[in-house]
């Protein structure tokens, strides 16, 4: 496939993924009233990330996710002139999601902002259950560390390709089952920026933590598997 | 397969999905009164769909959706005379699902239809979050695009095949998580079609969004896949 | 395989079956204190099911059900001399989960019997939302003929046989979230039976419909196998 | 692969599973007020155990758990110098895996131990809806006895290994919805190990059962697999 092709791939399947998620928390009323929405915003992301999987068919081209993008180069399986143009293309996708999540919620009356209305990710007091940032950051870096390197184990031999939609759809929801509750459930840049832009205030200052951490983590996964070398095949 | 065989299928799975799906909602009086049903409907339409492309094995023939036949249609992989049999098909399936609820239902004391008793769709004051029409279209038309298009997708190589009733299933219950608290969720005509005849008055007068949207999105679908013909193969 | 072993591996399915589903209701206080466990239950039968399947692997000889069994002699691809120990087998596996369940609840403080207590199934005042008994009988009929269509149609290639077991437990599961607040979910003779023998009363009393209906059902599955050939191969 | 290396990965998996599953509980403050998280704990328990056996791969050396391990030992399909180190291995993982879920939990304000919080098993008083000790370790044995026989079934022949991830996943989240409320789910000596070395107090001293009835059930699973010599191929 060529570049340009990949590139869309790469926007539209990060914007289904970001517009679902968050949409599921974000359009449900009931859900805001009872704060009760864990389960159900994991599912959505999770089921999403299985659906584009799905979708695109060679998981090694479907990242959605800057973090996943840097621990494969890292790992020494995509070219790093491709890094840039992919990570663009994901913010690009995850701001058209947002901005397709906003355009519906404001059709909602009693209309209004709050963290987890729009899914937008936070630490101390924009945490749902109110988490110190360290505590917030090691849990996005060790569940993306989990969600990267699985990406890369899936996609290292054919045999497992064909499960790894339905793996990585798996692992994404279990690791915001944990994720949640701490952060509102971040692990990709890419999916933070997008509802942070519309938010703005905190969620942009925020927003450094939601990039460090998941990038720490992807290029740890990067790492493991350069050391490891039995993984690779 | 001859045709009337084809059509019985389809008749048969839109029935099944129409009273699984509505009637995970419209026979549980607990979730009625707590107003707390978005996964449990959105689980039951998922599995409902997994189940019935399970059932009938080849996916390229089991739509149970006019809009995804229409997305067909537009992509040149289905017959332009067999279009018409196969919606009246899908709802007079529909029809029988929302028949056969209505009986069902009707054998419970203390029985009344409002809209999400019965599984209908609506927008405005109809919808379950009370969103304005624009906004339900929109997520309509977003979320049966994104349908009809893994549909095409996943029958377009043999290889995808055997894994388009999970996608398909994982997919509807996703959109579902997004579109319940805002139309009760549709992104079917037919499905949207048999309650409303059962609910009248305001249903009906809405039920032209949820032809129009859909159909827009799955003739959305098949424009996209004329224009990229990459993801055809 | 002996037809020992396969009358073994009936009744340890079916008293697994029996076990989990029932149990995931009948141990957890805190459900029975909320009156809201639909989701669970349904899970739990259909996850059940599921791995109970795939431990046996050829699913032609899983039934775990009298329904699906009669079915399948119905629809000739089963001989008839083994019906009688089957049925004998799945309602003596069903007695032995229900005793196992009866000796561990008995284990809980402040333990009594009562219909969604202990899973056993009713209708009119002990059906769960106060279905009368046709309303109970249709949905026990209908969703015990999609069962047990399923399971022929999944058994009757070796293709499909893969995914029987994801299929099946996906269909129990869909089925049941429709059937619990009707029936508390029956759709299966022996899983029926079993509690019933220690709830007694009422829950004997009541016990026919959850044999004649989910019967009805399986016998309209064979027939409709012999009357549809194309569906077989 | 070296023993040292099969050694990390027992230990990583038994750290990923620990730490996921019982953060599931212990960093939702919304879960801990309500005291209703048994769907949502026994969801991150079975998709943890899914993703670790997809990204393992070879589920024969994938056990996470000693009375796995012992019941692959019984069935002579396991080294017996092996044991000790992969018990080992696997109580040092569920012993980081905790260490770094208290590190996050401490930086929650509010912070305390709880039976629930920190996912720890008990009995009597300590089980979630108060069983008494017989009753939670007949769930323990039955419970383990079932996931560690189809442990050994899954991984007996090839054609069954690739379907062994969703099939364990499934198996020990209907397990758990059994176990939650009895045990707040056990089946694992090492991640009962893990937790209660944190909890201290009474959870030490009731760790013993937490032993003692999965290891009788896993050891159970070994000695049917050679009873029944049919079930091994």
């Amino acid at each position: 496939m060529k570049l340009c092709e990949r590139l869309l791939v790469e926007a539209a399947g990060t914007a289904w993924l970001v517009f679902v998620g968050c949409a599921s928390t974000a359009l449900n009323a009931g859900a805001l009233e009872q704060g009760w929405n864990v389960f159900e915003m994991a599912a959505a992301f999770g089921l999403a990330q299985a659906v584009a999987a799905y979708a695109c068919g060679r998981t090694s081209s479907a990242h959605f996710n800057p973090a996943v993008t840097i621990g494969y180069v890292i790992a020494g399986r995509f070219r790093t002139r491709d890094v840039a143009p992919y990570i663009v293309a994901q913010n690009v996708g995850a701001l058209v999601g947002a901005a397709l999540l906003a355009a519906v919620a404001s059709g909602r009356s009693g209309f209004a902002f709050a963290i987890s209305d729009f899914g937008s990710n936070g630490y101390g007091g924009h945490s749902p259950c109110e988490f110190a940032p360290a505590a917030v950051f090691a849990v996005e870096l060790m569940m993306t560390f989990a969600f990267a390197l699985l990406h890369l184990v899936m996609s290292a031999s054919p045999q497992r390709r064909g499960a790894a939609p339905a793996a990585l759809g798996a692992c994404l929801a279990a690791a915001y089952l944990v994720a949640i509750p701490v952060s509102n459930g971040g692990m990709n840049p890419a999916r933070s920026t997008g509802p942070a832009l519309f938010v703005g205030d905190w969620a942009l200052d925020q927003l450094w933590l939601f990039w460090a951490a998941p990038m720490l983590g992807g290029i740890a996964a990067g790492f493991f598997l350069r050391i490891v070398p039995r993984c690779r095949g």
